[in-house]
């Protein structure tokens, strides 16, 4: 890897540092996590209160109940997108620098990522409806995921390649982070499939895929880390 | 506590900073931020302009002050996440280091938050109901904060024992802030079990505590450290 | 001024910095920025696009002039909380430190800008209607922007007093924008005051204002820091 | 070029850096991102679920396919504001300091950005529709990008005539963008006089700037940095 963009180096010896063409990616996070921070709170507004006059008898408590697929689509919606971030947060920590084609990656990636309140309230709404209108809600819920998934390894995948990822970084645990987000779009790939086959299973695969991204992920991560050094110590 | 923490160890004698694989909690606390800054403008929305076409000879003051509960929910809830919000930066002032469960229990915050323009609203819409209905909205409001104070809490205990706490913080002032923190959820449990016997105390009760978190609060933080301190130091 | 609080004097010898209990205002002002960047984009949401279906034969451009109150209000709104945030922004370049007064100060200022859409939609759709209206929405408008005159003026007076400003700033260039900032609330105030007597003349005044601070005001600040160093030479 | 403005030249020989009057364009990035990204993820708000109980037997496809110029909008409106972002961020990492009148300059090509969902929706709307509403869409969204792009080339302007520019960038490079931003107004004003007498025409003008302006228009820069580097070392 490239020694000269470590933090050190990048000052000459006469204290001035010279002007990086390569801007880093602070302004590309801070951006993103404008974006991922509306997104994730967009649902909220779907939440309404209803209002006492229109409620003719019925008690608050029905009113509040029958508004459930809203409350579902919001926390799903809230704890996927926060999930993304979270993943776009570990990612970037490792990439030092960005350059053009990591901005188009990034936001075609958002642009996947941003269209998620609407394709989680689709599959809320049409969860209990018949079995056509379920399978078209879980294909475009899983198509939307499996885009943000290859535009996720496509940007590690140009990292890598051009030279962006910090040097300093252990590169076993580059390695095994790369399995991490590789298998995405092959996981929302597969859920996708099966949604013309069996709709109720894929949507459960969706809740196991978010809950191992939310929680064992990084523990996998550490594990398939420690092994692979392990092995390499021992070679 | 580590003292290998400090901003200063984490240079080589050759100047080289190595890689922290625990990132800062700065793009968490600038994703926050976002949520919060969001969530805080959501109830300005509602403010509706009387359109002229449809006063049909009303004076605009009565049109307007027709209104009053959603300036009220404007107020409260503005007031409410501002004093979540200024607490966070309290705390998140005190911590160096982020790490994974860090980054899920403020989500999980952050969730809660995010319903404040709603369960407000829903306060300020049945406030001059029935009983019944106050009592509803006021156990939905208190367990909305009773939620978000347990995983605020949670994160500084998290943060304490995982040693992502700034090694240099006066430890005083840290036991302070705990207690401080850590009462929260208790208290809001406290108005959730109020609101089924006597909501409009519970509601009473809520006012309290976000005057006693927005203004006296960090006197009394203040007030306990220097005790705390002079006690240490005859010992 | 407090010499201690120099960026330099706030490291030991041994180079390591200590705990800086006073946090910078750096997350302040991201907090307000995402604020106030919603509150500039929210009148965007009004301009709707008249659909092909309800035109009923109607030209599409008398359509769009139809709607002109909206696009008025929409650059009002967005010159007017533009011109705060480029003095919010050029006061907390002077600031280095914040405190619990300053962060309940600054909220209040929010609570006040957000509202100004809310305040200028209501200007645009009375402005043409009659006078008794015309006036009320005149006090309204003038209210909020000289609350948030107040709230403005008080995080100055507060950061001055308590010695959160930078102690290595020119005293005559914060001495002559203690004066352009102070007068915000009195000006405000006048025209709440005149909105009464002669609400057309009123609505004037806020344009000029709005044009002084955001155009002249610069100059005026740099002419008076010139002149009051020269005095104060001479002596 | 300015030498004193380099990073180096800014610390005094005892390590005290002077106070800079001129504020570093860190916060106005943050604000400009801010506003981005808001007006990136409007036009998600405009995909709405169509709700079971109102599709009537209809199938939930035809539903959604009926939709289809709202999503071409959504795309579309996120690649141009995504563009002018991207374009933004090159411009600012080669901006060191800022003044009023950048502030001013980047408001209001903020202001001019801001309305991109609403022309992008209304020429959405009006593309099938008669030449004459055509026309007018596309006069209106010719224009606020052609504003946009008088705004964007005047920050660049004033940011090299008053010395803003990092004095270590590239000569070279920086001519180059010169030529790259000044040439948006000139196409968008040639793309609104081809809007009277070509409306499809200047649709796919839209296109095709959109294209070169996110893709191959960082590679055209770099050739003709180049290209004038060795022409200057010829010399």
């Amino acid at each position: 890897m490239d020694q000269r963009r470590t933090a050190a180096s990048s000052f000459h010896s006469d204290g001035i540092p010279p002007f990086e063409e390569t801007p880093s990616p602070a302004r590309l996070e801070g951006f993103s996590d404008g974006v991922f921070a509306i997104i994730i709170t967009l649902l909220v507004l779907d939440i309404r209160v209803p209002r006492e006059a229109t409620l003719h008898g019925e008690p608050l408590a029905a009113a509040l109940l029958k508004q459930w697929p809203v409350y579902v689509a919001y926390v799903l919606s809230f704890l996927q997108v926060g999930v993304v971030w979270a993943n776009h947060h570990t990612m970037f920590h490792h990439i030092r620098r960005s350059d053009h084609v990591l901005l188009v990656c990034n936001l075609l990636l958002l642009l996947c990522v941003a269209v998620l309140p609407f394709t989680t309230a689709l599959l809320a709404e049409y969860a209990r409806a018949g079995e056509a209108e379920l399978r078209l809600a879980a294909l475009i819920y899983s198509a939307a995921l499996a885009g943000a998934g290859i535009f996720f390894s496509a940007i590690w995948q140009h990292a890598l390649s051009a030279g962006l990822v910090d040097a300093r970084a252990d590169p076993h645990r580059l390695h095994a982070l790369g399995w991490h987000w590789e298998l995405v779009p092959l996981f929302y790939g597969a859920a996708f499939g099966l949604a013309y086959v069996a709709p109720y299973l894929s949507v459960g695969m969706y809740m196991l895929l978010l809950i191992y991204y939310a929680l064992p992920g990084p523990f996998v991560v550490r594990w398939m880390r420690v092994r692979r050094a392990r092995r390499a110590a021992k070679t």
